[in-house]
């Protein structure tokens, strides 16, 4: 489980499972970030022979980036906003065509320190988008900048490994 | 400069650096990853506000998204490989066209463990597209598939860093 003074102790052991689950079904993942800044992609990566399971992703930190990369509506980022499940759902959908991948995670949310679209630091958004459609949930974080996004990121790792378990973890 | 048991105990301060140096000129950043998996991201987007400065990026971890995604010619990849300078300079200058913003930086070679198209371990091109033109480096680190990851995000920063001083830091 790693030493004790790392921020996040199990994530190697949380990526080489993610690895091993989708290798063992010869499927994909990319990753669609705005929180996590990166860190997701870099987790899912870590690990050596990553490149036959995950295929890559995109950080969409500026919201134009949500919208003309990604396929985020609009519509959706003004009447939802960008910390919503609907923003989510879009990216995660949006990163598994664009990169012609299995999967598809996302996070978006309000890492802080200052709040956004009147939610509060550590608000999460998250979604998968799959072969049988797209799943999401809303997460609250508690902590500093850094372990916000640690905590997203674990936790998408987590929500995939869910959803290829057929949604039995 | 951190402690001492850090990877990189510089991390924190250059992203500072950088997201100070970039919004002193108005200006912005993107970037394109494909050995460093998104922790040049996660560096760049580390600091409170990054959001001003930093407006995304894409991991193309996998040959096809650096073609379909950001642009490298299908040539470049034939002829040159992924892990070249050329295939670099055609990441940084696709990411900066497909985010719209000032400055584009990328990394691509090989973290290892094992070799890649007959480049040893720790082989890293690295480039900068900005509004002056394109430049990129080769360069050659030492360490486990971490330590390179983490030395060629951070030299990716300090590239930036002295293309905006105009090359002469």
């Amino acid at each position: 489980m790693g030493d004790p003074g790392d921020d996040v102790p199990e994530h190697p052991a949380l990526a080489d499972e993610l690895r091993a689950e989708l290798l063992g079904r010869g499927m994909t993942l990319a990753t669609a970030e705005s929180l996590t800044g990166g860190h997701l992609a870099e987790l899912v990566s870590a690990p050596p022979g990553a490149s036959e399971t995950y295929v890559g992703g995109v950080v969409s930190y500026a919201t134009r980036v949500k919208v003309t990369v990604l396929g985020v509506g609009e519509g959706t980022v003004e009447e939802h906003g960008v910390v919503s499940e609907q923003c989510a759902r879009e990216m995660a959908e949006g990163v598994r065509t664009l990169l012609g991948s299995d999967w598809g995670v996302s996070t978006t949310g309000v890492a802080g320190p200052t709040t956004q679209e009147g939610k509060p630091v550590g608000t999460v958004f998250l979604a998968v988008a799959g072969p049988a459609g797209t799943t999401a949930q809303e997460r609250h974080f508690e902590g500093d900048r850094a372990a916000i996004r640690a905590q997203a990121s674990v936790t998408a790792v987590r929500l995939v490994l869910q959803q290829l378990a057929g949604g039995r973890r």
